[in-house]
């Protein structure tokens, strides 16, 4: 199997690779595509250079599966230019990220295209238990192993956004029409009264009250409020659940650490 | 005049009240709701009381303005519950504030009730020469001055709002049509990275699309990006408005301190 590795936010660190690089030796060939390493300001590369670089792959009938390397931001400058380049071999393929490319996960499920996942990136392998994450992405892009899948899935559609980059998809053309799935979010170092306002604009929107339950993934490294913002995170995600009428469905085994799982965007508990 | 004092987001101290309550001395009468001083964790008292203080202000005869205390953050989880509430003499009002609260000037805007402006509240007073801010603010709701105007406001319609405020209005209810007019921009205190990805939102709606023009009021207290985020802020407004093929028509009097002008909504450079 042929991974093929783009960097649509920020750039990535050679130790990254190499320690990537290790773990899938003798169990899939990467391609880290030399732009993951660029560097321009904020962003792994001028716009136009991530785009093409995440293009040229999608449109590679030699890559099997898009595996985005970082997050960050600056997926949203990109996605609009790379969604109307793809070639119907695009539609074939794997991608596989979360956070900031987040973006791109919910523009390609837009338009039916390709298998979307939301889980573990080549980055990850910086975290504390890190290489088990990166392990579980390619336990799941190789194998299609089971027990990388996030344990609630079943035969209800499913989809997993980070928190902040779905209050971003409001609105816009690529925002997936996710009536009957079950949401799963997360959200990692933002404050909690900001969190709040972003579920305020996710819950308005016709597509997401339609949506059959919401699961809370991980909320964390929440920085303190002053004054206290007054509610626990769960109570927050209860709070506008409530408010929109929709079912608050318990836990998601995902966020930004090393336990995130899987979740294949749609009905698919099957695995890659 | 009466002017009906009210704080939809965070609370005010005393000390507001009485610097406040001395700049409009002999020039009008302020009504400050006691909700004003409330606390509620994050809040200016829980939901439903900040909500019902609004309600009953801008129902009252005896009020002719709403002046908006503070921002924070807090309006968007009233802003359904006031909106549906109000009868027509609420029409009659002038509303004025800025930063969170905008999101009930483009939802009142949204519905043609009252003459809503952007501009100082009380709170403002603590600001470094925050007394001229306020005096601005009486100077237009008591005086109509034309001074206290943003001083590019003509002809064509406009309308201001903090950044972060309008993306969250994006695909949601209570966002105007502000197709034909000047679109004013202000932030505060938010990497540029986020004001990037927050102008990616909102100029991708049609109604922005079809806005005349934007003028970049200030963005200020940028936190350092690490790394360098690559652009400074006028560039990244021209980024986007070139993008959308909106005009950049240059910068706006406004912004989170003392010289913030007043722009009142719609085609309306004639004052309160």
């Amino acid at each position: 199997m042929r991974i093929g590795i783009v960097a649509p936010s920020c750039r990535i660190d050679e130790d990254v690779v190499q320690r990537v690089a290790a773990l899938a030796e003798g169990r899939a060939e990467l391609a880290w595509h030399p732009q993951c390493l660029l560097s321009d300001g904020h962003f792994a590369g001028p716009d136009a250079v991530r785009a093409e670089a995440l293009i040229a792959y999608a449109n590679d009938p030699a890559i099997d599966a898009i595996w985005f390397a970082r997050g960050g931001y600056g997926a949203c400058r990109i996605v609009a230019q790379v969604i109307d380049a793809l070639r119907p071999i695009a539609r074939e393929k794997t991608y596989l990220g979360y956070s900031d490319p987040g973006t791109l996960l919910g523009a390609l499920y837009a338009r039916g295209i390709g298998r979307v996942a939301h889980g573990p990136m080549p980055a990850d392998v910086r975290r504390a238990g890190g290489e088990a994450a990166v392990s579980r992405a390619l336990d799941w892009l190789v194998d299609g192993s089971t027990t990388a899948l996030e344990p609630s899935l079943g035969e209800v559609p499913a989809a997993a956004f980070n928190i902040v980059i779905l209050a971003h998809l409001i609105g816009t053309r690529h925002l997936p029409d996710l009536s009957g799935h079950v949401l799963m979010i997360e959200e990692v170092a933002e404050y909690l009264y900001r969190t709040d306002r972003d579920l305020a604009q996710i819950i308005q929107h016709p597509s997401i009250r339609g949506v059959a339950g919401i699961r809370m993934g991980r909320i964390s490294q929440v920085p303190g409020n002053d004054p206290d913002f007054g509610a626990e995170p769960e109570a927050v995600v209860r709070h506008w659940c409530a408010r929109a009428g929709i079912p608050f469905l318990g836990a998601a085994d995902i966020g930004h650490d090393a336990g995130n799982k899987i979740v294949p965007f749609g009905p698919s508990s099957s695995g890659a």
